[in-house]
């Protein structure tokens, strides 16, 4: 039980924790079996399900789950209309697109709005004594850049703009998208979540220079609002090689960070050992790598943590659907294997 | 004529040369003309079109031509069947999906099948005496990257399928475009290039890992082909800011970096300015900002060069098709005034 929330705190374990990011889903058989039976807001509104999809992973052996939600939930008592279009993702059927609707947007009561949510995180809870429970929710810029552009982007073009253009309406989105995560975390905790990670998957757009205007900010007073939570505090991001330095600034456990900076590099540039720990990170491809193939990456990811405390094992990026659950299972005993004590 | 040259030997110049990617094309209402009547492959394919698209930004005051070209262009005499898709990018027909269909590929004679590239370097030369003209290609990845997915990607499976489970099949496959962009590019320096530039767009895809092992050697074979022809060979990537460091083992004049880290650090990373010049790198969408803005986010990549000799102004990307041209103009004219000499 303590193996994962003893590495976020940077104290001994037995073995390096290891859990993936979109663990809890897709790539599993037991899952797609029930999206045959129920469509993806279905099942993500109906504890009774997502309290079974959230503890599909115990059977990989990972040292923690999370939560089976999705970061967009929030959007939609926002009045933002939030539907998956198979094939193409999460689509927004009201982005964000004047000031004035901006300017309008004020936080909800996420206990009402989301109660679903933190009915299954009494629900996992309840039955669950093995594993903690990791919650979540969007970063402020990941969840503001989905409601301007309405679904995924490339350029990220309507959001740039508005945060160039419109300085004061992004800043009261940005505080607003703060308040209501601030909330929604909370609420979690308090469902009894042990954990919570805030996803900044789209942040990587930016400089360093607009990150560090127009985002560090508020993700400093997100993570300032958590910190009596007393739970480890996850920052993740992608594409964001170029920013760690400016994480240095931000009160987390845990940094987590994408395959595409080496995580030895990445640890000192947000502090090192000794202020921080460290999550991933694994390219979610190298799961298509033939099996020795695989074990030399999973190495190589462990080398860069040289059995420093602090170091939790996971993907750079959520698990792809067409993943293998038995390349799965094998890091998850590699790691635990070449780390035990 | 020889600020941009002299930059990239990084000795000093009168101001900080300015240029764009993308310059040539898409955004500028003279190209949209010339588009009404062409389609965009006889646009590249007709030297006499394509001299006159190269030397539209001209009229913007940039101190560099770029050949009007696309880096697929070798993918056809490849055999690959390459499309532009209105609306979606490149499409390749005859995507690379087979071990076989790859190692039975062999380096084509440029001369003859890329004659028409060559045909718009001369014709640039006998009109242009003002502005070098920057000759380019693909780099041997993204090039790869391309033909195995058939087009772009988000994920890159096919491509990294490739590299993991069969590395000599991969090996070839480099070897093969490292040899043609090799040839090509000196061929255009043959036909009047002034200084060559190497796209690695989507590069940034891979760990630091997977780039030392799979493309970095490839890359420094290329780069060493090019070391007698006595111009400046300038290496561009995005998306690599965890690269930065492996990137001081390619011998290189300029490295070209994007948006999403600091200018400074990434120079001190690749080496410094006693090793490399740098080029970059405003965020294309700080164009559409409004003026006192993209103002500061100029002043602020200056700064970050502080005065040294060896750096280039440019975009972190190309230039975004809705760009506006006059927006263009201001930063040519500030990037001027702020550095004279």
């Amino acid at each position: 039980m303590t193996r994962f929330l003893d590495a976020c705190y940077r104290r001994p374990t037995d073995a390096t924790p290891v859990w993936f990011m979109r663990q809890a889903g897709r790539y599993q058989p037991e899952y797609r079996a029930l999206r045959a039976r129920y469509d993806l807001l279905t099942l993500l509104r109906t504890p009774e399900l997502a309290v079974q999809v959230t503890r599909l992973p115990k059977a990989l052996g990972v040292d923690a789950l999370i939560l089976f939600a999705d970061i967009l939930l929030p959007l939609e008592p926002l009045g933002l209309g939030l539907h998956f279009v198979p094939g193409e993702g999460p689509v927004l059927e009201h982005p964000l697109r004047t000031v004035d609707t901006i300017l309008g947007l004020r936080p909800f009561p996420v206990e009402e709005a989301l109660g679903f949510v933190l009915e299954t995180v009494r629900g996992v809870r309840a039955v669950e004594s093995d594993l903690p429970l990791i919650g979540f929710a969007g970063a402020p810029f990941t969840l503001a850049s989905y409601a301007i552009e309405g679904g995924g982007s490339r350029h990220y073009t309507h959001t740039k703009r508005l945060l160039y253009t419109h300085p004061h309406a992004w800043d009261h989105l940005m505080q607003v998208l703060t308040d209501i995560t601030a909330a929604y975390l909370r609420a979690q905790v308090r469902a009894g979540a042990q954990a919570v990670q805030v996803f900044d998957s789209w942040v990587g757009a930016l400089s360093p220079r607009t990150y560090r205007r127009a985002v560090l900010p508020h993700l400093q007073r997100l993570f300032a609002r958590l910190a009596d939570l007393g739970v480890p505090r996850i920052y993740f991001s992608t594409g964001t090689a170029g920013l760690l330095p400016d994480l240095q600034a931000l009160d987390a456990e845990v940094i987590g960070v994408d395959w595409r900076v080496d995580l030895g590099r990445a640890w000192d540039l947000v502090g090192g050992a000794e202020r921080v720990a460290i999550q991933g990170n694994l390219d979610p491809l190298a799961l298509f790598a033939p099996p020795e193939v695989l074990a030399a990456e999973v190495r190589a990811v462990l080398d860069q943590a040289a059995g420093r405390p602090g170091h939790i094992f996971n993907l750079g990026h959520g698990i792809l659907p067409a993943t293998d659950p038995d390349q799965v299972r094998r890091v998850v005993d590699w790691v635990h294997a070449a780390t035990a004590s």
